[in-house]
C-alpha cells in the first residue's frame, strides 16, 4: 500500500481550488485598486466563489466514495472546508461593498487583499510540493504564510484604528468595520489551511 | 453486527430535538408577525432553548457510554452540537430583540423566520428518513435545506441593504444589523446539519 | 499498555498553558480595576499571548510526532486548540482597548474580567486533577464552569442593554460592543476546554 496512490486525485482538484482562490484573491487587488465597475467585477468574483463550491462538492462527494486516501480523511475535509471558507469571506467582503454601496476604496483594503494574493500563490505552490512530497518545501511555505496572517493582523489593526480616528460618519465605519473583519477572517481561514498542511508534513515527514 | 442495532435510541432523542427546533422556529415566527408581548414569548422560547440544551447533553452523555453507534460517533456528535448552535442563535436573536428594547418588527425578519421555520420542518422530516434508511429522500431534503440557505442568505443581504439605505438611526442599525446576523447563522448552522446528513448518507447509501 | 504513560508529558505542557491563561486573566482584572498606563498593560498580556502561542505549538508538535498518547490525539488536539483561543480572544480585548483608544473603564468589563479569572483558575486545577486521576473533581469542575458561563453571559447582556440605554455615543457603543464580545467569546471558549475536558473523564471514568 502506498501512502499517496497515483489513482487518486484528490491533489488534482486541490490544485483546481487553490488556483481558483489565487484567482479570487487577484480580482480582489483589482476591485480595491480601482472601484470603478464595482458591480461587474463583483460579478466575477462571484463566478469564482461558485466554481469553488462546486469543487468542494466534488472533494466531498469522492471522499465518501473512497476507502483509501492519500492523506488522512479528516485532513482532506478539512482542507476543502478551510479553502471554501476562504473564498466564501472573500466573496462577503465583496458583496458587503455592493450592499453597502461603497463609491471609494480604502488604501487598507488593498494592502490586505494584496496580502491575500501573496497568501493564496504560497497556498498553491504547497499543494503542488504536498504533491511531490517535497515536506520541506511545504513547511517553509507555512511558515512564510503564518508571517503573512501576522502582517494582515496589524494591517487591520491600523485599518481599524484610522477607521474611528479618520472617519466621522459611524454608518461609513460600521460598513468599513464590517469589510475588514471579512478579509481578516480569510486571512485566518488561509492560516488554518497552511495548518492543516503543515500538521499533514508533521504526519509523513 | 447490524449498522442500525434497534436498542439504541439515538434517533429517539434527535427527533425530539428537531421537533423542539421546529418548535423555536414556529413560535418565531409568531414574535416577528406581532411584536406584542414580546417579553412573554421571548419566555417560552427560552424555555424550548433550555429543553434543547438538555437533549444535547443526553446524546453526549449517551455518546461517552456507548460504544456501539448506529452512525458514526463523530457524526452524532456534530449532529447534536448543530442542532444545540441553531437553537442556541434562535434565542441569541430573541433575546437582542429584548435588550435592545425593539418595539417595531422588520418584515425581512418574517421572512427570514418563516424560511427558517420551513428548514426545520424539513430536518425534522429527514431525521425520520434516516432512521428509516430512506436515503434518497434524505438526500433531497438535504437538497431543499441548500436552496432555503440560499435564499435566507439573499433576504439577509436585502434586509442589510435596505437598512442602511432607510433607517437613518445609527443605533437602530447596530442592533437590527446584529438581530439578522443571529438569524442568518441559525440558517447556515441548519445547513451544516444538512451537511452532516448527507454525509451520512452518502457512507451508508 | 497504561492509560496515562508517565513519559509522556502533556500534562505539564497543559499546565503550563492553564496557568499562563490564569495570568493572562489576572493582568485583564487590574487592566479593568485601573485603566491608566494601559499600553504597558497591555504589552504585558501580550507577552502572555505569545508565550501561549508557543505552547500550542508545541503540543502539536508533539502531538504530531507521538504515537501513543494519555488522553485521546483529537481531544489533546481540540484542548490545546480552545485554550489557544481563549488567550487570544482576552488579547483581541485588550489590544481593540488601544486601538479604540478607551480612556474609561467600564463597571460590566471588570465584572466579567473577574468572573473570566475564576473560570480559568477552575480550568488550571482541573488539569491538575485530570493527570491525578480525579475524575470527579474534573467533573464538579466542569459544573462550576458552566455556572461561570451563564454568569457572564448575563453580564455580558446587562452591559449590552446599559450600553445602548445609557451612552450615546454611537462610536463608543460600536467600540465597546466588540471588546465586550471579545470577553464573552472568550467566556464561551473556556466552557468548550470545561466541556472536552467533561468528555475525556467520561470515557475514563
Amino acid at each position: 500500500m502506498k501512502i499517496f496512490p497515483k489513482s487518486v486525485d484528490f491533489f488534482e482538484i486541490f490544485d483546481q481550488a487553490a488556483s481558483n482562490l489565487t484567482e479570487a484573491t487577484s480580482h480582489l487587488m483589482d476591485l480595491f485598486k480601482n472601484i470603478t465597475r464595482l458591480e461587474e467585477k463583483a460579478k466575477i468574483i462571484y463566478g469564482i466563489e461558485q466554481k469553488g463550491d462546486t469543487l468542494t462538492h466534488e472533494v466531498m462527494r469522492r471522499l465518501n466514495k473512497t476507502f483509501i486516501t492519500p492523506i488522512d480523511r479528516e485532513d482532506i475535509h478539512a482542507l476543502a472546508s478551510a479553502i471554501d471558507d476562504v473564498l466564501d469571506l472573500i466573496w462577503g467582503a465583496v458583496d458587503r461593498m455592493t450592499v453597502f454601496r461603497i463609491t471609494e476604496t480604502m488604501p487598507e483594503a488593498l494592502e490586505i487583499a494584496r496580502a491575500l494574493h501573496t497568501t493564496t500563490e504560497v497556498l498553491e505552490s504547497s499543494f503542488g510540493y504536498l504533491r511531490e512530497k517535497k515536506y520541506s518545501f511545504v513547511h517553509d511555505n507555512c511558515i512564510e504564510i503564518n508571517r503573512l496572517e501576522n502582517h494582515v493582523d496589524r494591517i487591520f489593526r491600523d485599518a481599524l484604528g484610522r477607521l474611528f480616528d479618520d472617519v466621522k460618519d459611524p454608518l461609513m465605519i460600521i460598513k468599513w468595520k464590517e469589510i475588514y473583519e471579512h478579509l481578516e477572517d480569510a486571512s485566518d481561514r488561509c492560516e488554518d489551511v497552511a495548518n492543516i498542511l503543515e500538521s499533514i508534513v508533521l504526519k509523513h515527514g
